[in-house]
């Protein structure tokens, strides 16, 4: 399948649409997701237009996963998780809803099982205070 | 919590315990996950001592996830899947059980949900036999 140029996180890199960011640098994007399965579920994305796994190169893979670390590390801190699971959706058989590349960050509690994936869109004001939660912990080093 | 150089798959990276290898090279392994969720539930671990993922380096992050896009993609050929899920779990909390980094690669079909995770220790000979059919699929170039 080709990369469709209009996909939501397509626009969200172009500025068309807004989002909640919480990092960007030269080659990755980092925000709230809309429908999140936990408080503080953040997306990590390469800016290049690819859609999955497998359209991902050495470098931008690394570029990716170096971003995920720092913004894990935060959204734990953040949120003061237990624990933080990544998933990663390749295909609709998969679960992927959107179709450019990106890493789920959730952070865990021990007595709170995940919410539904793509179920409910949470307040835009609640998104913005999270994101602005883990800018503040990525600011202060993790 | 330091890092128990006991742990399970510490012990199959020395050689002590058996697993079904497909793939090794200077920095990372990939074999079966004896209680697989799906046929052909593989895992691609670092040798690197690290528990989870805020231990993980740059360069073993980026040695990791260039052995996952190989390994997914030879996933995904050998069982004729139509998507491919990565997870990742940093904690008991988000369902870390061996506490050696590892990343799980599920070959998903679009009829097929998950089986739970740790549920049922696989026949031994069907895992070779899936060991077999990646391992060739990687040879193939994917």
């Amino acid at each position: 399948m080709a990369y469709d140029a209009n996909n939501i996180f397509a626009r969200i890199l172009r500025g068309e649409v807004p989002a909640h960011r919480v990092h960007e640098d030269e080659q990755t994007v980092a925000f709230m997701d809309v429908m999140p399965q936990a408080d503080g579920h953040t997306l990590v994305l390469p800016k290049a237009p690819v859609e999955n796994l497998f359209e991902l190169d050495d470098e931008m893979a690394a570029a990716v996963m170096h971003t995920v670390r720092r913004v894990a590390a935060a959204v734990k801190t953040a949120f003061d998780a237990d624990g933080i699971t990544l998933m990663q959706f390749n295909g609709p058989a998969a679960g992927q809803t959107v179709f450019h590349f990106h890493m789920h960050i959730l952070p865990r509690h021990a007595d709170r099982p995940l919410r539904g994936h793509g179920r409910t869109m949470a307040d835009q004001a609640l998104l913005a205070e999270h994101a602005r939660r883990i800018r503040a912990a990525l600011d202060a080093g993790g």
